[in-house]
């Protein structure tokens, strides 16, 4: 008789490849915001979609879809690493299939706007140029999200000729920010709402790692190298 | 005994070279907002102003200034012309100083936003195309207005080649627009709140022409070829 074995890798496996984030590791949290240390980053936004970067006419073929934020920050089907085998068991042939469900490791960083100064000189630059540092630690996606839109965000991370290496999210509305508390009121610099400098790493949903800077101006706490500290 | 004679030139000359609105010219209107023929733009939108397009480091250099409706809209001292005649009257120097203050003649045309589809391909470089025929028929600026931060439209307006001919001005957070009802809920494209599609023939902060599209997608009523038709 046949039979079938499921195990959910991550949670079955003590291999250290699938569960990369090492116990020892410090979990940092320097945070102003009231997205905390643990929270589940989907949850606390129900309901929001981001609006993946792309030109005006790929949103019009696209529908103008939008991404859940479970499809960012969670682990999809493609995520599912089969591995089956066949053999013999006694009288029995035995088949296993063993999924490996691999937490999913994005880093994150928000900022208040497609062409202005810290974020087009700093911010991105900065993870664009360690980008290969991020995927050697394990990092699924590196992620830029801004309250822009979509098309304007795709405009500016095609000229800092950052699209390659980095995926950029508009959240033109800024329902996300809103719902993680990380909106600032930049009117005064003729931006409006937009989001505050922020970064996080995001396993599974869970904010492991978030710091968000005091002034939007700054890049003390959210560039790359802080982070790659912590993951 | 000298005395000085100062006349608004506009009112008390009947030259046509400086009231070039013919008395014949057909008055246009296709209106589906509130903004109608004859609204003062100024008065519409009390203590609005908008956000001369620019880079961010003139941003920072400019202090975030922003620009009056007045100024734009309005006759500005750089409008004055003096005349200045000093000649023998009797047994008195007599010094006339004819100032010449003239309308201030202003096309402007609003539209959904930077890097969309139809505002770039069409309806900008439509304006941009017949910058002569606006300058022949003496028009002081074609101003493209959007619901953008200034850098964005900077940004794109420079991508367009198109910021020798249209100035650019940012309606960051709508006022503008909200102030004259033309505004429109794009969020089904990925935008939000943004402008119709829309042009105005404005002389002195009174508008002269008005023309709304009902769709922000058609370029029906509010391009170039309509409104050169309407000065």
């Amino acid at each position: 008789m046949a039979w079938v074995v499921a195990k959910r890798a991550a949670a079955a496996s003590s291999s250290s490849a699938m569960k990369s984030v090492s116990a020892a590791a410090a979990i940092w949290m320097r945070s102003y915001a009231k997205v905390a240390l643990g929270t589940d980053i989907v949850s606390a936004a129900p309901n929001v979609s981001l609006q993946k970067a792309r030109t005006w006419d790929e949103g019009v073929s696209s529908k103008f879809s939008t991404t859940p934020l479970n499809h960012i920050f969670k682990v999809e089907n493609s995520n599912f690493h089969f591995a089956v085998f066949l053999h013999f068991q006694t009288s029995n042939l035995v088949l296993n299939v063993i999924i490996d469900l691999r937490d999913k490791k994005v880093v994150i960083f928000g900022l208040p706007g497609a062409y202005t100064g810290v974020c087009s000189n700093k911010h991105v630059p900065g993870y664009k140029e360690n980008i290969d540092k991020f995927k050697a630690k394990g990092i699924d996606s590196v992620i830029c999200v801004a309250v822009n839109d979509p098309y304007t965000l795709n405009a500016w991370a095609e000229k800092l000729q950052a699209n390659n290496a980095i995926e950029f999210y508009g959240d033109f509305d800024g329902s996300f920010h809103k719902s993680l508390d990380l909106v600032t009121d930049l009117s005064s610099a003729l931006l409006g709402t937009r989001s505050k400098r922020w970064s996080a790493y995001v396993v599974d949903g869970k904010v492991k790692a978030l710091n968000v800077e005091e002034a939007p101006s700054d890049v003390k706490v959210s560039g790359a190298d802080t982070i790659l500290g912590q993951i």
